[in-house]
């Protein structure tokens, strides 16, 4: 029973209220999300990138990616950085959730995955939404501490407190979880 | 416009870990929930239970209600106190969210309600689901403090100021809101 | 791997454009909906009426039930006919599709049922819309012909010849489909 | 209020089963697709290609697109004429339905669209299933006749039926519907 990756709104221009300020923690969580993948691509288990398109309906991921890897700072460092690989999927996103009005459901069902890691931004907002509705759904669910982020340490720590707390989620952090990850 | 009231699995044996620390604080909320529907059956607003059936498929709501009503304590106090009315709707929702497998969306749509006011349990919980999914939908939401309950004051302070943080929930007592409601 | 039944709208006024047809055809079909039932309660099977409210929110199931069955004529005695069981289940379906908006998916899930056998009204609308969602989610289905019915044998024929050339849906006829569920 | 036209799986390899007969027929519908397109291009209303990825997760659609246009005979033919414009909006459908594990329900909120104009194959399959599924949703719906296709004529036909009597579709040809859109 192998895992899937969610890799959420990391490919991001970082251009709206606070983005700034997301974008330097991001950038931190980055390195825990390129070990966590590293590890997925090494085992050949399926990495979703779940990614807001921002509204621009007419343009496609592979844009986005261009876009951002061109990006000054740390939004262009994180997109290169977790450049998409071609065998990593994409799933786009247009509300908050992973799952509400995208192909995600379709996916996981025909990949048969049945627990998740879900990392990226923002731990508070999109990250939870997408908890919440792995959960509904019956997924087994990791969420590396140190791989998710929010527009203040202190965002971050409350909303993965909250996890641990109602969803009784593994919040251990990345290389934690890939060594438990690969005991079983 | 009118507002739709949403009460939260507040019909409930509390029979479950942790669930007689939540009783006593659902206990307290129910008093601002008691003031908060007082109004809204004062106005003919929409009022709706929505709640869990502990999967307890084949009973009604009725049976829970009256099942409820007869347990000493808390549990008893509160489906009492809040005892659904002819003119009240009741939904039955299987998972956590308000929305997720339920008749709501349906209803909302044909009562036109755009303005949610979300009371009820655990604030971090069904509630926060509730909450998160009514956002993603575009509704205007109100969430008043004092009128929802957590297993502990501290668990529901955090999910309050995570709601207001991240989704800009409006949080203020419940009767603030009234008199904000009734000016409008 | 047991199979549910699903009886579509057949506790129902029939008081709409066209019902007054619909119901004769239907009283027809629930001469074979009972066999297919009786089946189903002697193997423990789970039952289930998934059923329109025809807007009335705030009524229960057992309300509609009670006033179909005095109704005079076809509406009343299928009403009587099909009468549910304390062990049968009762989905409130707002939309066609008994998917859509209804407890169903949770329900279906708990009871780990992948084979469905759909019966009742009518063959080319709510049978229809809830075949091609089951269809989708890739449940195995049987409609059996005779147990199902439309506003005229036509436009159920019709329709039943198409869930067969697109969907390979099965439509033997009720008792031919009972031998073969207990012969597996 | 303007219409959105839905393209229904017209860019396709027609490498299935039945495949190059609903080709044929397709390639027939496209000329009235293309009407249909060009007043939607010429009043800047929204074109929405919503199309099957048939499973292959990794590529993006103008993947798929380049593809197509390199085949023989039909296929590559429509490809050709239906070439998306940049303008054109693309939705990736995993299931029958174009509303059912998509962004087509975000879309269509956020483009404000009420009515649909439904179009091409197949008639029977994901045009039906999407008809219905639109239809429950309350939105307005023309099918125009000629601009969809099926396995044969006689199985288009017997869908289009249906959803006449069933749902009270509109079904007039592609020019008598442009002109009626017109003169609104």
């Amino acid at each position: 029973m192998r895992p899937a990756l969610l890799i959420i709104d990391m490919i991001n221009r970082f251009d709206f209220d606070g983005g700034p300020a997301l974008a330097r923690h991001a950038a931190t969580a980055s390195s825990s999300i390129q070990v966590m993948r590293a590890t997925f691509h090494a085992h050949d288990w399926p990495v979703l990138f779940v990614n807001d398109n921002f509204m621009d309906w007419n343009s496609e991921f592979s844009d986005l990616v261009t876009s951002c890897r061109q990006l000054p700072g740390a939004p262009g460092q994180i997109a290169s950085a977790l450049e998409p690989q071609p065998s990593d999927y994409y799933v786009l996103k247009p509300r908050h959730s992973a799952f509400l009005c995208t192909t995600l459901p379709a996916i996981l069902a025909d990949l048969g995955a049945k627990s998740l890691v879900i990392v990226g931004v923002a731990t508070d907002s999109c990250v939870l939404a997408s908890v919440q509705d792995a959960h509904m759904r019956g997924y087994t669910l990791h969420v590396p501490r140190d791989a998710v982020a929010a527009k203040s340490p202190e965002r971050s720590r409350r909303a993965l407190a909250l996890m641990e707390d109602a969803m009784q989620i593994d919040t251990r952090p990345a290389k934690t979880l890939v060594r438990s990850l690969l005991a079983t």
